[in-house]
């Protein structure tokens, strides 16, 4: 494989990285049992704690974004539990899938794929089913590109004192997310979303109600991603060295940028995709009133075939991605997650255009790449 | 955490890695779903096939080393399930913690921590015990430095009938590990030992023995490490793309080497290292008969304070390892994996001479370098 012509990540994972990541990734190892190291990987710890306001226990899992799901699931839910699994896209449903590998009792409260779930749909479902336990939920879904309000949905699952599972892969680093604040009892995170390192690490939050749980259990039914191990030892196995560099890396460029401008920078570059999609002539798929700031999907028009317009865009250099699951081959997915800028929205948006009027779709150019500039000039007044 | 003076890590694992791997770990990441990566990483699996000349399935999975050992137990015992667990230090011991994380019913085989498991022991084990379904070994024994005589145990495994797992996590990549020809059913390995990249990726070879049993049950109580999935997508989840990167890079640099001369160069290694230890009068703990070519433990005097000791040759820029579980405190450790050369052997015992000098035990300065010498004189004849 060459690497003399990279492509842009415009793709919901692995991400567009900085430089510092990349040096941070390739800086010597040493022994992870070193106190040296030791304190690095606390002090990581507590700077993503600080990134998302908690005072409960995280941990950093060497796996997947998936191994701490998994995690989320394995350590809490017995055989028979029910849960209030809310089913809206391929992530959503991916705590069904763990729901049911774990032997607990799925209740689906199925939304409509790019749509927001309410807090009065959980709601509604409690009240049918009392005997409910946890309700799992996928902040931001990035196969729909919908940011659910989390805040809303917290305050229900709180009201009904059930436990809340949150999947915030695609949120965290990018979106605000408050699991303290808008009750949270577990929330599981990756690293090559909005943190912006490659793929390698989960996390995963464990508020006290979820301990409580895990405590009374009498059996976990896991080894490897066993909460208890990691609350006894942090670095129960040997981690992936590169990958605490780099988020410690990613972590203190958050921290140099602040966090309400990232968000901000985050927020502004999904509103240029928004409306530079809209001006070209193309409908977004998810509700704007619940737009994720960090992956925009967009409905392809009939006449245009997924494989054919990504290809002519990826054959200029940067990368899209297509649409997951039941809504594969419908839409296509932009994501401006990390240290995106002006720049990576205005050449996709500009290559999307070149697509679509190579494929006959689109006559005069520039309209996608105009709108979204006006949102960039508009924000620098 | 400053980066200016790395230590030269002489533990098992992370190990001293080749610049070509910082180099491969730090290039630009592309899609994983894109076919130009989906070829590379399957031409990896198939270097590391041939690496360990397999006609099996290998899996690589996002993980520490244990991930690849969890996904092994949680694949194919089910509760209630006899598992003779050979048990003869810290690595061997993690499968009956396995075992019994998933319910299985251990028998353990304990072997005097240092000394090796024979064929003999297993086959009285069996006689005993003839409900066994499963054979649970280490083949490199990292905390006491024994290498197990896994093809004679896997002739008693086979003519038994037993389903054989091997833990191969120090042995891979290092020393000759056939699991087709040795009747090995399951074996795990690791990325950050003897294949010489970071830590953060476990592989795992499935036979057909193994798959039988995975087929028929109801249940597999994991979902991140669930075989099946790894089966149908050899990518079911976002791997560590320079994970793959730097294993591709390692494998060419082992074909490159010669996989022969490789085993030969750590078995030098290994003699060398022993050799030089004796002659400073120094006891190895590991019955020299079974001797790992990857890791000598080495008794300490009873004047020797293990942190004192390591602490005065870290300071001179190398480290090694101390003793794990019930001896910490009265071993050390070297490991002698992946590029190791004589400059490394020869500093290293240079440095314990030092140390051991300085705190009152060795007179005479030199005779570990120098007996290490010779073997490596010998071998270049």
């Amino acid at each position: 494989m060459k690497h003399d012509n990279p492509p842009l990540l415009m793709i919901p994972g692995p991400v567009f990285m900085h430089p510092r990541i990349y040096e941070a990734f390739s800086r010597p190892l040493i022994g992870h049992r070193t106190p040296e190291f030791e304190e690095f990987f606390e002090e990581t710890i507590n700077m993503f704690k600080k990134l998302i306001q908690t005072k409960n226990e995280v941990f950093l899992l060497t796996g997947s974004s998936t191994s701490a799901m998994d995690s989320a699931i394995a350590n809490v839910v017995s055989p028979g539990d029910k849960v209030l699994n809310v089913v809206q896209g391929k992530f959503s449903e991916r705590w069904l899938e763990l729901t049911k590998a774990y032997g607990g009792e799925s209740i689906v409260l199925n939304i409509e794929w790019g749509k927001a779930v309410r807090g009065e749909d959980i709601a509604r479902s409690l009240e049918k089913n009392k005997d409910i336990k946890f309700i799992t939920i996928c902040h931001n879904e990035t196969s729909t590109g919908i940011l659910n309000p989390a805040e809303e949905i917290g305050k229900v699952a709180r009201e009904y004192d059930k436990i809340l599972i949150v999947d915030g892969v695609t949120s965290v680093g990018g979106d605000y997310v408050y699991p303290d604040k808008w009750n949270f009892d577990i929330l599981a995170g990756g690293s090559q979303k909005c943190v912006g390192i490659p793929p390698g690490l989960g996390m995963i939050m464990v508020g006290p109600r979820a301990w409580e749980i895990i405590e009374s259990r009498k059996f976990i039914p896991s080894y490897y991603l066993n909460l208890l191990k990691y609350r006894e030892d942090h670095m129960p196995f040997t981690p992936s060295i590169p990958h605490i560099y780099a988020l410690h890396e990613s972590l203190l460029m958050i921290e140099e940028e602040g966090f309400e401008n990232r968000v901000k920078r985050h927020r502004i570059m999904g509103k240029a995709t928004r409306e530079g999609i809209k001006a070209i002539g193309l409908d977004l798929f998810a509700d704007e009133k619940f737009a994720s700031n960090t992956v925009t999907a967009v409905s392809y028009p009939n006449s245009i075939k997924d494989e054919e317009f990504r290809k002519a865009i990826q054959d200029k250099g940067v990368l899209i991605a297509g649409g997951q699951g039941k809504i594969k081959g419908k839409i296509f997915r932009i994501a401006h997650m990390n240290v995106v800028t002006e720049r990576e929205i205005l050449v996709t948006l500009s290559l999307i255009e070149l697509a679509l009027s190579q494929l006959g779709f689109l006559k005069n150019l520039g309209k996608g790449v105009k709108a979204a500039d006006e949102i960039f000039f508009k924000n620098k007044k």
